[in-house]
């Protein structure tokens, strides 16, 4: 039997772990059985040396069993599907595409995760409507797929514990970002989801965690050839993400324009995002032959009311009073009579004449952090009124003293560095048309 | 105030560390407001990346300042020296070279270690002496020096806790073996001694933690310039360790050798050692002009009974009684009736003509060890009875089925395996005179 010392050695120095000491390494972390410091040394020789694929396979897939794996009903064969991002600013896709697939007949027990640092959580975002319930067991995700056919849950305590494990050691010891350990977190847990087709968002440019697209191509591959080898259809996308996605960040914010998006009234980015990432879904699983008609339907949902319907059903199923999610759901609610408004709010200006070329995702994103929207510590708290909207879209021609961004806060209120910050996040240029670039990058199918 | 995160971040990243970073890192580990996890995530990272002769100085001043660092009386002055070895087998330079230089007029507060896997460790030897307490305060030190000149103790609670603590997660997290955390071990603990000069016996070769010269020397030549960079005059030697250092290996067996040594009848390797590393001491503090005039002074301290007597009375300063070591120091005295004789002896056969042309070392500690010599976890116990003594040296015609080597050996018996893999240890050829080979392959003195 070798010991986890020797197995770190050998990662030290760079080689290959067989199938038999990936699953020890594995075992020994679930159990707590493996030093602290061992698990720091050998996250960092990761980190250093990387893995084969075949590595990330047994990694992942040993990581998906060291807890319990899902299991449904026959007769949703075929019909259990779910996204996962990683991680953009203002990126509330979850929101609006959870219901629109469960409109369209499937099953998506959508496990999520919360916000840390300048990126969002979809658990946060939802947990600013009153009552909604983001704990649900193993038993009540199966009870409201049935009924409603999506829920948006945090991770169960039983579902892959290695890797609540493993991710709060990486957050502190600097290997997040290795992409055998990135791989592993996100397609383990979505593999113990026993998914008939998983499609993934992954994120590039200056607000994502990659900033070109070769890297972030280089984790998409992992992800689709590790998600397929594991035995879920797998596809992926790389989108850009420089600005933010829609024109709201904040908590409740991004409920607000996620409900404005399922009442028919969404922005372009956003739902552009939404009908390439479902049609992904509806093409791997057989029920649609080409990704326009799978477009179509997805968008259907969305204009034609359904999605609302199953948003409206899951709030209720995750513990939201039927009043308020009917209010939040009906035609011309005050939204701010369910979900509670920021103490103050605040109107930036526009420096000079000119034409909006840029809006730095990023920066909003961090002075909204510090203003309270996202936390700074696992577990620590955030303020869901506080966020921040745009008021003016790409490409539009402004005068100088517009309004181009309303801050909402509480305390802390903006420093003059943060508001100079937020300034500075806005970019003014002089042609009348800006040059549009593509959001969605690439489509990465199952091979 | 720079995170430990950020610290592991850029050292993870090649970065080198400032002054500030350094400190912040080893009084984290001080005081263990670290996570365990992140020290094993640095450890790992200073592996991989490894750091500038800066970064190792600073590293080794801040991990001595970290506790007590002991100081002595002004008319010590130039006479406090000491010795490290890198590790062999059956290496026991220790044992007569600090009462040699004791009986020099120096003093010698040598602090050691235990063995671990296949190296032997000085205390562990010293504690086959019936009473032999290796347990000294810094006061009892103090005054052992004062009347005897010499002690052989262990590391103090008080000394270099970062070390205490580095040294432990180093080892279970692979990581060992990295020429900066080597060095600033060393020369840290040896810079809390306040020594006048210090010489280091750095070991190459088959049966050395360095199996070639040049990474051997590359250590050399950092701890020589740490030690000096600390203000302690630092000089190393590059030495063989292919066989073993004289005929013994084990416990007692080894001080038994030691003490034949002291009087006048050790092997020509050991005195070969003993004397080219106590005249490197003489010379750097001054005692002598030129190095084979401090080898005649060690040489003959050991030769004439002087050391011999300063080693009984370390005995008994260091809780012997007075006449266990009177009788393990007299003239024609049975070990045995002091030290306790392994239960079991068993003599190897040559297995044809020939002439000793090798006997690895390696292969005869790694046995040894498993048989209970040395320990294989930090803590765990070790049978000072168990060990070999050669019975035949490098370069003797023997005859097929004369003895070569006596195994001492109680609970486990060796396997069928385990003495093929001693047998394997001897080899024999054909020609009379074989290749002598240097011993102390290179001398390196301070700047």
């Amino acid at each position: 039997m070798t010991s986890i010392t020797d197995l770190i050695r050998k990662k030290r120095d760079g080689g290959a772990l067989s199938d038999e000491e990936i699953k020890t390494f594995i075992h020994a972390v679930t159990n707590r059985t493996i030093e602290e410091c061992q698990t720091g040394a050998m996250l960092m020789a990761i980190w250093q040396k990387g893995m084969v694929q075949e590595e990330v396979e047994t990694l992942t897939r040993a990581m998906m069993s060291s807890g319990e794996v899902m299991s449904w009903p026959k007769e949703w064969a075929g019909l259990v599907v779910d996204k996962h991002s990683t991680g953009g600013v203002g990126d509330k896709v979850s929101l609006v595409l959870a219901p629109a697939l469960a409109a369209c007949g499937y099953k998506v027990p959508m496990i999520s995760g919360r916000g840390l640092a300048h990126t969002g959580g979809t658990l946060d975002k939802l947990e600013s409507i009153p009552g909604f319930n983001v704990h649900q067991s193993a038993a009540q995700i199966l009870e409201i797929l049935h009924s409603v056919g999506c829920c948006i849950v945090g991770q169960t305590e039983t579902l892959v514990p290695a890797d609540r494990v493993l991710y709060a050691l990486r957050d502190v010891t600097s290997t997040v970002n290795s992409l055998p350990l990135i791989a592993g977190s996100i397609v383990s847990k979505k593999g113990a989801e026993s998914l008939s087709a998983l499609v993934l968002d992954v994120k590039f440019g200056r607000a994502a965690l990659y900033k070109d697209l070769q890297s972030a191509k280089e984790l998409a591959q992992l992800l689709v050839c590790v998600g397929n080898g594991l035995g879920v259809p797998t596809a992926a996308i790389l989108s850009r993400m420089d600005a933010t996605i829609g024109g709201c960040v904040g908590n409740s914010l991004e409920v607000i324009e996620s409900l404005e998006t399922l009442k028919g009234n969404g922005p372009h980015d956003l739902m552009e995002l939404v009908t390439t990432l479902g049609s992904l879904l509806l093409k791997m699983t057989g029920s649609v032959s080409d990704l326009s008609e799978g477009r179509r339907r997805i968008s259907g949902a969305v204009i034609g009311g359904a999605a609302l319907s199953k948003f409206q059903a899951m709030m209720e199923a995750q513990g939201v009073a039927n009043e308020t999610a009917r209010s939040l759901c009906s035609a011309h609610t005050d939204y701010y009579s369910v979900l509670r408004k920021s103490e103050h709010q605040m109107e930036l200006k526009t420096p000079a004449d000119g034409v909006v070329v840029d809006v730095g995702g990023l920066m909003l994103a961090e002075v909204l952090h510090k203003l309270g929207a996202g936390r700074s510590k696992a577990g620590g708290p955030v303020n869901h009124s506080v966020g921040a909207e745009l008021l003016v879209s790409l490409g539009q021609r402004v005068r100088k003293g517009e309004s181009w961004l309303r801050l909402h806060y509480e305390d802390p209120a903006p420093s003059p560095d943060q508001i100079h910050g937020l300034q500075s996040a806005l970019t003014l240029g002089t042609r009348e048309s800006t040059q549009t670039r593509t959001l969605v990058e690439e489509v990465l199918l199952p091979q």
